[in-house]
C-alpha cells in the first residue's frame, strides 16, 4: 500500500459523512416521512398459495367510517412488474400490482384500502369480501417440473419459466480424462434480507399531478423510471426521495415493488398521502428472498487434482414470479462455475422454476453466486479429501495463470485470488492448524470471484455525477446512487478530495433523490465504488482542469506546471507561489464569469452484449473481478451438533482500498450474513406459507455472537477502477457458508450439502455415520 | 412578429407553470413551513431615531416560560450586512443585523427572542430591558449635509456617506449655446414594494451544522453565499430555498436581512427550528423602501427643441444605512439623464446622505430610475409647454439617430423608442385629444429607457443553467433563478422546448433551491428573461447536439441534416425519416450508455469594468436595452382635486415578447405601480417613524381602481437577449408618473414637482394660482 502514503485521503480511514447522522438517530427514514393528512394503506393479501379470484367486493370496507380509498386491480394500472422491466425483451407479464384473475402464492396482493389511521384500515381489510376457487398447488420445484405437476401459467410448459445451457470446451473429451468424477447435489435455503428497516413507501401527488414517492431503495433513479413506466406518465412526473435506507442487501435494487404502485394509486384515488409500511410479520412474509437452488455438479479430476470437465444443473425455485432468478442463475454460473477454478470444459443447465412459493427472487448480496459457491466450494473439499490432498492445495493447483483467459475469454486484469489463499492461510495458521487436528475442531477454506457491477439492459454498466463549484471553494457532488449503509458516499468524497487537491469538508455529496440526481444505475451488484467512483474522479480530472485554468492566470503559470494539495493550487517547482481553491472559485465566478460545472460518465469499457457470440465479453461481466479466501475455524460438540465459530479469517481483493474502515466494515458485516446463511437463517415454509414472523423465529447473528473476525486487505491495482479500486459489497457473503461448512467436515466428519448446517442436521449425520 | 408564427412556443401565449399551483392555493410560500418543535422569534427594535445603547439585559425575558433564546449583539457574527457585501470593496460596515452601540432609527433591531409561540415570544419583549442616550437626530437630507447637523456616523463628514460626480463634454459651453435655461427640483416619495408576502424566514440547523433557510428572494443564490460569510461557515453549509415568492419588486433582491441573520442564530442557540414571520404593521415599520431623491435639473435647450446640456444634481436620503442608495443613483442618473434623450453636455453631482430616517434604500423596482425619470419627463413637458411645442415632437427631436453613440460611448443595439412613442400616440389618440383640448381632461407622455440586467461586482453578468435529458424524453432544467411570480420558469421551458424541438411538458422547471442549483445572479434588474434565458438558450443548443449525435445513428443520417420540432427528430429533405426524441434519450442511456447533460453559462458580453475610464462599458449597464413610452389621459377635478385616470396606453420595447401573456402581465403590473407612485403611495414617517401600519393608511392601486390599459408590444430582435428578448420587469413603472403629472398639467394647468401628485397638492397649487 505504498501508493496510499502518497495520497491525502485515499487509502486512510475516513470517517463516514453519514456517521454522525446515524449515531445521533437524526437519520430520517422514509418511516419518519410525516404529511398533512397523510393516510395509511393496507394490503390485503391471498391467504391461498393457488387459487381463482371470483370476486372482489370491497364495498363494505368503503363504507367503513375513515376508510378513503379502496383498490382492487381494477384501478391499478395494466402493467406488470418485472425485473429490468422496459429494458428486457420478452418477460413474462406475471407480477401485476394486484391480483387479476388467480393468485400463485401465498401473500400475493389482492386488493388494498387508505385510511385515517392504521387501526381503521386492519379493520377495512377485514371487511373485503374476497371469494376464491382453490387450486392444486405445488411447492418442490423437481416435482413442479413434471409433467403431471399443477400449473401456474397457462403455455408454460412443466413449469418451466426459463432455461440457460451453456457449453465450453469439450465435456465428454475432459471427462474422459479424468481419474475420478465426481457427483454431488446441493441445496441452498431462502434467507431474509434482514433489513432493520422494513419494507415501504410514502407517495403524495401534487396539484400538477406530479408523484414524489419516498422509499429506500438502492436504485431511485431506475425506481423512477419503472413507476413512471408502470403508471404511464412522464418521468418529469415522478420524484423518487431514498431519505435513508436501513439495509438494502439486493432487496431494494431494480425492483417496483407492487406496494409502490398500490400505493401511488391509493394516494391519487384518496387525494391524500398515503404511507404504506410492513410490520415485521409482513416484511417476513412479503419474503422476497434469495432464490434457493439446487446444484447437481459432476465433475472429472485427475489424480493431481486437476479439474478436467464440470457438467452442472440446477434448477432454481422462482415461486410465482422469475424477477432476477434468470439473472442470479447466470451469475452464479459464470461466477462460481466458470471464473473461480479453471475448468476447461464446462456443460451447464440450468432451470428456473414455478413454484406456489412465495416470492423468493429479489436481487440477494451476492446474486446467485453463494448458492453456486455453496455447492463448487464444498465439491472441492470432498475431492481433496478423496485426493488426500490439502483443500488449500487443491485450489492453488486450479487456478488461472496470469494473464490466462478464461474458457469466456475473460482476461483477470488484477489476479489477486493466489495473494488472498496465501494471506488467509498465513494469518490463520492454516498449515499448523491442519497438522495439529485436535479433536472435534476444524478449519475450512473457501475462494470466491465475483464481479464490481455488471452489463444491464443488454448494453450498458453506467454511472455519472455532475461536480458544481460553489464561489467559496466548496462544491456540491451530485449523485442519484443511494447512500445505503455502505459508505459510498464517503467514498465520493475522498475520491473528489483527493483528485481535486481539497479539503474533505469542501466536498458535500447530495444525492439519493431524483429530483437531484443523474443518471445513475445504483447502488448494487459490487458497483458503486467501483463505477460511481470512477463517475467522480472523471468529474474530479475535468475540474481540477477548469481550476487550473483560472488559477493559472491568477499565477501567471503554465497550467501543465499546477498542482494542487490540501485546498491550494501551487506551482510544481515554486510550491510558494500559491492560491487557495477558494480565491480561484471566488475570482472565476465573480471576476471572470466562469461558472464551474463538471460532469463526469462512466461507461464499463464493454462492448454492448452479443447474444450470438459466446465470447468475452460474456454476458454479464465486467471489467474488474473481486477475489477472496476466507477460513473458518469451528469446535463442534458431538453430542449436540452444535458448532463453535471460533474465527473467521478473510481476505479480499479490492483492487484498492479507498476506505479501510468502510472495506473493514463491508467485511465484518458480510462474515455476520454468512454465518447466519451458514448455520441458522432458513425463511422456511409450509404448503407456501411462511412461518417466520418475527426475529426471535429467525436467529440472525448479533454482536455477541460473532467469533473473532481477522480482516486482510489485499491490493492489486486494478487498472480499471478508481484508484485501482474494485467492489467488495457481495463478494464477503459468498464464501462464508462453504468455508464454515468445510471446516465442520474438517472437525468431526460429516458433510451436509443443504443449507444451512444447522446442530439437527450435523446430529443427524453424525447418528447415520455410528 | 413574423417569426413567431415560425416559433413553435416562443412569442405565443403559454401557460404559466406556476398558474395551476397559484390558483388552487396549493402554492407553499416560507410562512406553510412548518416544521417539528419549531419556534417563533420575535425582533425588539429602537424606539428612538438616534441613540447610544447603555445596556441590554434580556435575562427576565430568558427567564419566562417558554423562552428558548435570547440573542443581542454578543450572539451575532461581527460582519456587517451591506449590499453586494463580498464583492464590493471600501463599503461601510454600518449595518449589523443587530445594533453594537447606537441605534441610528426608530426600527433598527436591538435584540431577539425565540419562544414556543408568539404570545409568549411578543411578551418576552417587554421584558427585554434597554437602556438607551437619547441623541439629536436628523431627518431632512438637506439639512443633514450642513455643518451642524448631528452626526450619524464618526468620521464621516456632513453625513454624505457616498458621493459620485460625473461629467460629459463642455456643460459652460453647452449652456452658452441654449437660447432658454429650465430650473426644476423634484422629489420622489419612499414607496413601499406592498408585496402581498410579508418578510421572514425560516432557520434550520441539522446535526452536521448545515443550515437551511426558508425565504422569499429573488436571488437564493446570492443569498446563500452572503449569508455563509456572514456566518463564517463553508457555502457548502448552507441551503437556502425560495419555496415561493410573494412578490419582490426589489424588496428581496441580493439583501440579506438582519432578520436572516437574526433567525438563524436564535435557532442555533436554541437548537430548534426558528421562524421569524413580519406582521404587516411591522413589514411596513421595516420599511426598506425605494430612496427618496431630491432632483435638482438645470437644462438648457434651443429653440428648436433641441436640448444643448443639462447639469444635474441628486441628494438620496439613505437613512443610516446606505446600501444600494449608490448604485440606484447611479443607474437613474445614467438611463435618465444620459440614455433616453441625447444631451451631449452633461454635469452630475450626487449625494447620499445619511439621515436618521428609516432604512429606504433596498433595490425598488426601476433602481433608481422612476426618480430621475419623474424629474427628467415632467421637465421636459415644462420646456414644451414652455416652447409651445407639442411634448411629443420635443421628446422625437432628442432622441437618438439608429447607430449614433452616446457621451459615454454607448450604443443601442436594437432602438424602439421612436417606435413606442409612434405605436403609444397612435393607439391612444394622441394628436386628436391634444387638439379637442376638452375641459379638466389631459393627456400626457413619459418616456423610458432602462437596462435588461447589469455588471455587478466589477465585472460580472452571468446566469447558468443545467439541463438533464431522461430517459423517457422528458428534461429537468435547474435554475437558481427564483420564480417571484414574473412567469421566468415559463419562459425557461418555451426556450428549452423551442430549441429542442420537444414538447413544452417535457421540460420541467426546477429552482429557487441552492441545493439543486447552480450559480445565478438572481431575479432582478429586468435581467432574468435576457440573461436565464440566454443560458437555457445555450444549454439546450448544446443538448440538441447531443440528441442529434444520438438520433443520426439511429436514422443512419448525418447530424446536420437533422431538425428537431414536437418531440421528433427527423431528417430535413426527409421528414418520414424520423424518430421521437424519447427514444433518442432511451437508445442513448439504456444502449450506448450516454448521459445527456448540458450546462448553459451566459456572460454579458461586456468586458470587465475600469473605473477609471469614462467610457464603454459604462459601469452598470448592458448590451440590450428596453425602451417604452407611456401616454396617461386623465380627468381632474378642480373643486377637489382628485384625479381620474382614464386611460394608460403603454408601449414597450421588449425586443421580442417570449410570453405574451406574461409581457402583458407585466405591463399591467408596473402600470399599477405606477398609479400609486404617482398619485397615491407614500410610506409617511414622522420624526423618523413610519405611520403606515396599515393597508388601510396606503392606497395601493386594486382592481376595481384601475383605469383602462393598453398594453403595445413592440418588437426590435436584439442581438444579444435570447430570441431577441429584453428585460421588462422594471421599466414599466419608470414613466407611469411622470406621463400622469404631465396629464394633469395638460388638464388643469397645474404642475406639481413632488410625488405623489395628490389631491391635496393639486387643490393647493389650483388656489395659489387663483
Amino acid at each position: 500500500m505504498s501508493e496510499a502514503e502518497e495520497y491525502s485521503y485515499i487509502g486512510k480511514r475516513v470517517p463516514r459523512v453519514d456517521a454522525i447522522w446515524k449515531v445521533t438517530g437524526k437519520a430520517e427514514y422514509f418511516g419518519d416521512v410525516k404529511l398533512p393528512h397523510m393516510l395509511i394503506g393496507k394490503i390485503l393479501t391471498s391467504p391461498y398459495p393457488h387459487a381463482r379470484i371470483i370476486s372482489i367486493d370491497t364495498s363494505k370496507a368503503e363504507r367503513l367510517s375513515g376508510v378513503r380509498a379502496a383498490v382492487t386491480s381494477k384501478d391499478m394500472p395494466e402493467t406488470a412488474l418485472d425485473f429490468y422491466l422496459p429494458g428486457m425483451k420478452g418477460v413474462l407479464f406475471e407480477n401485476f400490482p394486484l391480483a387479476i384473475d388467480k393468485v400463485r402464492f401465498i401473500g400475493k396482493e389482492v386488493a388494498a384500502v387508505a385510511a385515517d389511521n392504521e387501526s381503521i384500515a386492519e379493520e377495512a381489510l377485514k371487511l373485503i369480501d374476497v371469494k376464491y376457487e382453490v387450486l392444486e398447488a405445488i411447492f418442490d420445484p423437481e416435482q413442479s417440473m413434471k409433467p403431471n405437476a399443477p400449473r401456474l401459467y397457462d403455455g408454460v410448459e412443466n413449469n418451466i419459466a426459463r432455461t440457460l445451457s451453456k457449453t465450453h470446451g469439450e465435456v465428454d473429451k475432459g471427462f474422459e480424462e479424468a481419474d475420478y468424477i465426481f457427483e454431488d447435489e446441493f441445496k441452498t435455503q431462502p434467507q431474509y434480507h434482514s433489513a432493520m428497516e422494513r419494507k415501504g413507501c410514502v407517495c403524495s401527488w401534487d396539484v400538477e399531478g406530479n408523484l414524489t414517492m419516498w422509499t429506500p431503495t438502492q436504485t431511485p433513479h431506475l425506481i423512477r423510471w419503472e413507476v413512471s413506466t408502470v403508471l404511464e406518465i412522464s418521468m418529469a412526473k415522478v420524484r423518487v426521495i431514498n431519505p435513508n435506507c436501513g439495509g438494502g442487501f439486493g432487496a431494494h435494487a431494480h425492483i417496483v415493488h407492487p406496494y409502490m404502485i398500490i400505493c401511488a394509486i391509493l394516494a391519487k384515488k384518496a387525494g391524500k398521502p398515503v404511507k404504506v409500511e410492513f410490520g415485521r410479520g409482513e416484511d417476513f412474509a412479503y419474503a422476497a428472498t434469495a432464490p434457493p437452488f439446487i446444484v447437481k455438479l459432476k465433475s472429472g479430476v485427475r489424480k493431481d487434482g486437476k479439474l478436467t470437465a464440470r457438467e452442472v444443473k440446477m434448477i432454481v425455485d422462482c415461486g410465482a414470479h422469475t424477477l432476477s432468478a434468470l439473472g442470479q442463475m447466470k451469475l452464479g454460473y459464470y461466477t462460481a462455475c466458470v471464473h473461480l477454478y479453471k475448468a476447461p470444459n464446462i456443460k451447464f443447465d440450468g432451470y428456473v422454476v414455478y413454484t406456489n412459493n412465495p416470492i423468493r427472487t429479489l436481487p440477494y448480496r451476492g446474486f446467485g453466486n453463494p448458492q453456486v459457491a455453496w455447492a463448487i466450494e464444498s465439491q472441492m473439499d470432498i475431492i481433496a479429501d478423496k485426493l488426500g490432498m490439502d483443500p488449500m492445495e487443491l485450489r492453488l493447483r486450479n487456478l488461472f495463470e496470469p494473464g490466462e483467459i478464461s474458457v469466456t475469454g475473460c482476461k483477470f486484469d488484477a489476479y489477486g485470488l493466489p495473494e488472498c489463499i496465501k494471506k488467509a492461510a498465513e494469518t490463520a495458521n492454516w498449515s499448523e492448524k491442519k497438522r495439529e487436528g485436535m479433536p472435534n475442531r476444524g478449519i475450512g477454506m473457501a475462494c470466491l470471484v465475483h464481479i464490481s457491477g455488471q452489463v444491464v439492459y443488454d448494453s450498458i454498466e453506467t454511472s455519472s455525477v455532475l461536480l458544481i463549484a460553489k464561489e467559496d471553494g466548496s462544491f456540491d457532488l451530485y449523485t442519484d446512487c443511494s447512500e445505503i449503509g455502505t459508505g459510498i458516499w464517503t467514498v465520493c468524497q475522498q475520491i473528489a478530495a483527493e483528485t481535486l487537491g481539497t479539503r474533505l469538508e469542501d466536498i458535500k455529496v447530495t444525492g439519493g433523490d431524483t429530483a437531484v440526481g443523474v443518471f445513475e444505475l445504483g447502488s448494487y451488484a459490487s458497483r458503486a465504488t467501483y463505477s460511481v467512483g470512477n463517475a467522480v474522479k472523471i468529474a474530479a480530472t475535468d475540474m481540477m482542469q477548469q481550476l487550473f485554468e483560472v488559477a493559472a492566470t491568477m499565477l501567471a503559470a503554465k497550467v501543465e506546471d499546477l498542482e494542487a494539495k490540501d485546498g491550494e493550487i501551487y506551482v510544481k517547482n515554486a510550491p510558494e507561489q500559491k492560491v487557495p481553491i477558494s480565491e480561484v472559485t471566488y475570482y472565476a465566478h465573480f471576476k471572470l464569469g466562469k461558472v464551474l460545472i463538471s460532469k463526469g460518465i462512466w461507461n464499463m469499457p464493454i462492448g454492448p452484449y452479443d447474444p450470438s457470440a459466446d465470447r468475452w465479453p460474456p454476458p454479464g461481466m465486467c471489467t474488474s473481478y473481486p477475489f477472496g479466501c476466507q477460513v473458518a475455524e469451528v469446535e463442534v460438540d458431538p453430542k449436540t451438533g452444535k458448532v463453535e465459530l471460533l474465527s473467521l479469517t478473510a481476505a479480499h481483493d479490492v483492487g484498492f482500498p479507498i476506505n479501510l474502515n468502510s472495506v473493514e466494515g463491508q467485511i465484518e458485516g458480510g462474515l455476520v450474513m454468512g454465518c447466519g446463511y451458514a448455520l441458522t437463517e432458513n425463511l422456511t415454509t409450509e404448503e407456501g406459507r411462511v412461518l417466520v414472523t418475527d426475529f426471535a423465529d429467525y436467529f440472525v447473528w448479533r454482536a455477541p455472537d460473532i467469533p473473532q473476525i481477522k480482516p486482510i486487505v489485499v491490493t492489486t491495482n486494478d487498472s480499471y477502477g478508481p484508484f485501482g479500486a474494485k467492489g467488495l459489497g457481495e463478494p464477503v457473503l459468498v464464501p462464508t457458508a462453504p468455508a464454515i461448512a468445510n471446516a465442520i467436515y474438517d472437525a468431526i466428519g460429516v458433510r451436509i450439502k443443504e443449507l444451512p448446517v444447522t446442530s439437527e442436521k450435523i446430529l443427524k449425520a453424525l447418528k447415520e455415520r455410528r
